[in-house]
């Protein structure tokens, strides 16, 4: 067989390549493709930040326009050619790896080439007639790839973050809506894996929720504010070589229309060209978050362990049959999912730290690892918080028996009598119900230590779950 | 030889054990001693938790005193004896390893037995007369390890953070110092190692200053606050079994007074009890830090590197002979040493995460890790920023000429004339610069491309390290 | 658009499904796919994983047979059904997340009812007509996944080392002909990045061949063998339920017969099912060989660092323009790349970690987290080194004539004059060149300290790259 | 108070300094104790370590006295102050923080200097007289830090694995002794926290004894023998500078002499110099039995849980009350602790892993983190090994009564009739078992699906923990 292919010749630094004549991209983003085969992840499947190079690609070029440096011709035909990107119409044409080379240059060289032809189709030319509007020379006008590449990262961070809150938000009103559900269900609470005192099963719930929205609450009011100050107007170093005075102010303020939101210029560009501060601290964050999922994850577990050994004061609703082999087993696939998820998120975690360790004096080369993580933890945290929510929490039951029965059952309730009869009295009390198997109340009753009126009272498992009244 | 040694006798729920007599602390404390003999690490080494630990007992001995629970000769002997730890008169007799089972069980009733036998003598009891005032029920009346122990890591943090600004902010400030001296002198930026831009080092010493306050910043902005948020009150998991309604916020009202500044109580104490989320926070912008300084480090490593065979930019001041068999070598020891200590915190966020992941429904009994190599993370971070500052920053000198060659002899400079020649005309004079050895000057010349005067003016290596006027 | 899709009914614990014709897979697969989506990485992107569950799968059905417990035309149908596997016919037929829950079931499921739903049409019967070949009675007959599961993973890696061979020892070859083709190439060592001692720049290649030999050589002598060591016959726990006596003997001769290769049972069945040493210990190979690599890929990147301000010995062919705005820069994308696969895989190895320390009791749930992320990291490797090798080593040039000037006029040279002046003259001298920037020759010479001949022989740089001839 | 030391006056290139007279180690050591600190752990806190850098220099001193550059009166007195130091004589001057610049400089001088002034005295002269015995020109003669510090490194692991083996194979046979002892305990297995089916408690010991012994002969197999080849000889870059031809093989012959076992030469002294490979190996091993280890703790705080609401199949003997406010409370703190101490060992290997990968081109200035973290890593798991066995595994004991009533009381039984009624018949009892509450025999004795005798047979629990005879 053989399929003619028209091809159009390019050219760069390095020498021609003849380049398939349908494709937006050019020979630098073809050079990319060739050299970089590592992943199975390419940048065309993290749209979010394709689009965010967009718009970066667009402030820049207002801003080369309002200072005369870009003509109206071209920067209609670069405007024009950023919306078809932000209408997911080019998507397709961004093939390069996320593990690849060059700080960024290469993602930064594929947006100007894939703008550029799709603005000279535009304008009547074909694909490759750089004369017309030439991807370095008119796209990238007054940028670098070092100040656009990380200011389109945190640009992308911020929309990928906004879309996050959703899974997240949802996650959380489905944990506060079990911690009402069962606010009445009393049970043992338990330190270090040992019976401790009592406590009710919307309290444990409600502790989900809490914990959660504690980490919602601080991504929002640190990240989105912290990746709002960028680098671009610093070009290749920070100090703004190849930019006027003005043009840095011009493209920011473009950005923030663009973004609706206050963009705003890092104060040192020289430290922010280089800085991956605010990328480790969102990761950390992220962590923070897989941190507490997974023990959230590993409590329902064991919550749920059982039917008949385990502790089994909750039920998981059926997602899968358990077992090839068991019939009837049960398991809990998708807190051990959870569990799955929150172990890559710790593990990019890492992979950015060593990523932003290694930046050497201007640049940080591994930045492109670093975005790759980044927007792979959040896209499979958002996953696996509405995986969570909807085929696990929603559906959780309570079993409320068993439960009241481990409580009736427990030596911790003595705790209540500390006050009234002192730490040596009821050890000695606990220590005697432990290795006979009575009941603590028995044994009080038997050694008539309290009035029963008094000892009604305190040992009320209800008063035990909050503070008492003062007298 | 036989030595005497009196002893008392002690008694808890495992049986009688002689403890000698000039111990202050008892037999929980000893059986800790006897069972956990791992790391070189003792409780002892960090008196800034001690010391919060007393702070917190003496609030809660205050919030039960003004409840009478606790009559007014307990609650001095027991308000004496907090002042006396933290005069530092007893900090020896906490000898418990910081890695310790039982989720700081052994560490509460460390300053329980402490305190009492302090305030017995002060009394005018022996050591051990527990019915007068007992570790237990008085020392620990209302309270339990599982919110005691959380809040006074909290409390120890808050002053361990106050601290470190002492170190932190005189690095940065050294940093600043040198980019003033250093402001003059032109070299060449350097993007992935390769040639780049020209700047000053001085801009480059300014850089490091900027993220180091960036980080201080966000330290203090985010952490003293957060950590100011406690448990206090919510007792063994945090329904505050065992207090009465008002105790708690009394108890943190005493403890705002002794620590001067606004604590408050967690909204669910439940959540509160288990949740290790600002620990994690505060190691994650401990590790951030210490990402940064490894990454200045090794800058300082490589812009010192040779002398004759590397980059020799700077010259850092020689600290000790740099080889047993080299002579005259000196090495960049302190920036090496600074690359260790990083790494170490870097490792530290590690175990934390694995500590704070580990936790199980109502109690995280891994905190003790927690609390160790947080306060560790800190007191190395101290420390390796002041050896840094004192025997290293201060006393760099620039080696101004070699800049200055590094600059006149640059292919880089060349990014200038884009603007003037387009990319591919400047790509092409590039090319052969570096394939002949001439200057790009030389060669912009001999073709004529620009009129000397736009030429001097452009290439001017001033105007480089800066954005142009606008015309 | 209203397309018909015909589908059959299936049923499982949970209820019935319909299941569209054409799917090979059936009812588990389906709800495993419906359960997880989180990754963008699905099982058959491994298609050595998959071919492994084919050979564990032929092996059981072997071992069922010749036991009687299956009969001929069943079995020939499971044989049939394996080989269309390895023949990778039906490889798409394996759509299940990577991250999964369940250790292991959905994927021991997804090809139990594959190879049932093949073997049924060869049989002549529609998919889906269980009765007369079904998933779990007859092809997962003896088998649980929790010997199934481990057992292939273990299979499966074997073959992934024997391939990531090919580039290993490829690379290694090619470090090595550089080594001979830089044997005479006089350099400057650099301990902590100062100059050191002469060496040449062959030797310096040749430890990168040796380096990355060693580790081939633990990789072959550790690996193979221990994964070969595996738990089937062992079924749910490790206590061989469900099957008799003989079977595991057989089922493992059969799985040794057609991996040609000696396989042998575990010696302790429990044990071995909820054991993930092997996949630590392999990950931690991997990550030995990704931080020899990163350092490789560091080295490079330094020794070609300039080509004007930097250490410049060495010369990267150049792949692509390195920068959209600074004309003629090339930089090292290659090693850079190198280094960002290094970086995940020592991050896939802290995945590991967490996921093997998270078993619990009989099983470790997160086995499927080990899988997916060994054989990504092997992957990635094996695509690192083949990049590494062909675009990178095996075309680097040496700067020869910068080398030899950097060994002239060093001070390091010096360090051969120890034994005949001892370290003080030495060092002052040393110190003194340092100073005035005087070559250690001429300082020697003017104070007259050693006879010329001497002088001539003992720094003859050729003497100093090896032990000296003994007098 | 006006104490009067006397001082001597030594000299290095950095200018003079007074030394104590009663030191034993002199300036280089001075300027290193002046400059670190950083942590709490000094060299003399790692005994092996000390003694090893004297087994090496006893056996160089060895090698140049037989080639006739060291006279017999300094190598005699080398050899006595080396006999000192293995006697643990000066253990005491050995002050220098464990993190150090310098890449084991200091180390290396600070033995040079102490084995030279106990020479000195030795022989006759005062501390200091070095002209008589000089730290650099004798001790460190035909030496480097760079290889003597590294097979130093080398030689005391050797030591400290073999020391580790006592623990760890005590610990070993406690879990065997364990296995018999409750060889006759049926109990319920568990997957995924689930109800699996039968086994015998004595299988679940024997695993935690079979996994570890595999750990313990990885260990023994593997790395005694890669740390026995050493870079001896090498020098400052493994060229051999400053060594004759035959003083490598003298060395290592006088080193393995020592050592009493075989000492063998790296094949490429240019790649033993710089690689850290066997040290990142040693660390990944410990890593894994940290994994087991932490897992195993896990699983006894698992089993023992409760003990009224939890799983409460084992007791673990008290070894401290476990409550400052709960009576009678007793908690898994020797587990705890292990778990503890696991998770230090794993933030090691990261930070192993961190310091392998920074180093650069001849040399990695990193190791003396690498021998810290190392040491510290066997010593607290020989210390953590010793706790386990002796104050929890030694003393536990089974809840035999409650295991049967998990297993009488259990649906996994059904398992076992999976051969007989087809998977989906299982299933739907066990379905119904879990609905309903019933026994599954009662189920299927009232369906009649099994003749009684059969039935019998088949739902022998003896007969489930193993597989069935052959028909």
């Amino acid at each position: 067989m053989n399929i003619k292919i028209n091809t159009r010749t390019e050219k760069d630094l390095l020498g021609n390549k003849e380049i398939p004549d349908n494709f937006y991209y050019g020979i630098q983003t073809f050079r990319a493709v060739e050299n970089f085969n590592l992943s199975n992840n390419k940048l065309n499947q993290f749209p979010i930040f394709i689009n965010a190079l967009a718009m970066v690609k667009s402030a820049c070029a207002q801003a080369n326009f309002k200072l005369n440096h870009l003509d109206d011709n071209k920067n209609n035909a670069i405007q024009y050619a950023c919306q078809q990107i932000l209408d997911y119409k080019y998507h397709d044409q961004f093939p390069i790896d996320m593990i690849q080379g060059g700080a960024g240059t290469s993602t930064n060289m594929n947006i100007n080439e894939v703008l550029a032809n799709i603005g000279l189709e535009h304008l009547g030319y074909a694909k490759g007639d750089y004369q017309y509007l030439h991807p370095n020379n008119d796209v990238n006008m007054s940028q670098s790839t070092n100040d656009v590449y990380p200011t389109a990262i945190k640009i992308g961070l911020i929309t990928a973050i906004d879309q996050l809150n959703t899974p997240f938000e949802n996650l959380i009103q489905s944990f506060k809506r079990k911690s009402e559900e069962f606010s009445n269900i009393l049970k043992m609470g338990r330190t270090q894996l040992q019976d401790a005192v009592p406590m009710t099963l919307g309290q444990e719930f409600g502790a989900f929720a809490t914990t959660l929205q504690n980490d919602l609450n601080k991504l929002n009011q640190i990240m989105p504010d912290a990746l709002s100050v960028v680098n671009l107007g610093g070009t290749a170093i920070g100090t703004g070589i190849n930019t006027e005075v003005k043009y840095r102010e011009l493209a920011i303020a473009s950005l923030s229309e663009i973004m609706q939101r206050n963009i705003s210029s890092a104060p040192d560009l020289i430290e922010a060209t280089s800085d991956m501060g605010d990328f480790v601290l969102l990761s950390s964050l992220l962590k923070r978050t897989a941190t507490k999922l997974s023990k959230i994850a590993n409590d329902l577990r064991l919550l749920s362990s059982g039917p008949r050994t385990g502790i089994n004061e909750i039920y998981l609703e059926p997602r899968q049959p358990g077992s090839s082999i068991m019939p009837g087993k049960v398991n809990p696939v998708i807190p051990e999912a959870m569990n799955l998820a929150c172990y890559q998120i710790i593990a990019n975690d890492l992979a950015i730290t060593l990523a932003a360790e290694a930046g050497q004096l201007q640049l940080n080369a591994m930045e492109p690892l670093i975005a790759f993580k980044l927007y792979e933890s959040i896209d499979l945290l958002g996953k696996a918080m509405k995986m969570f929510q909807h085929k696990c929490i929603e559906t959780i039951r309570a079993n409320a028996e068993h439960c009241q029965e481990n409580v009736d059952n427990s030596i911790g309730i003595i705790t209540a009598l500390n006050p009234y009869l002192g730490y040596e009295t009821t050890t000695r009390i606990a220590k005697l119900a432990n290795e006979t198997g009575q009941s603590v109340l028995a044994l009080i009753k038997a050694e008539n230590l309290l009035s029963d009126q008094i000892l009604a009272d305190v040992m009320a498992v209800n008063n035990m779950v909050k503070p008492k009244q003062s007298v």
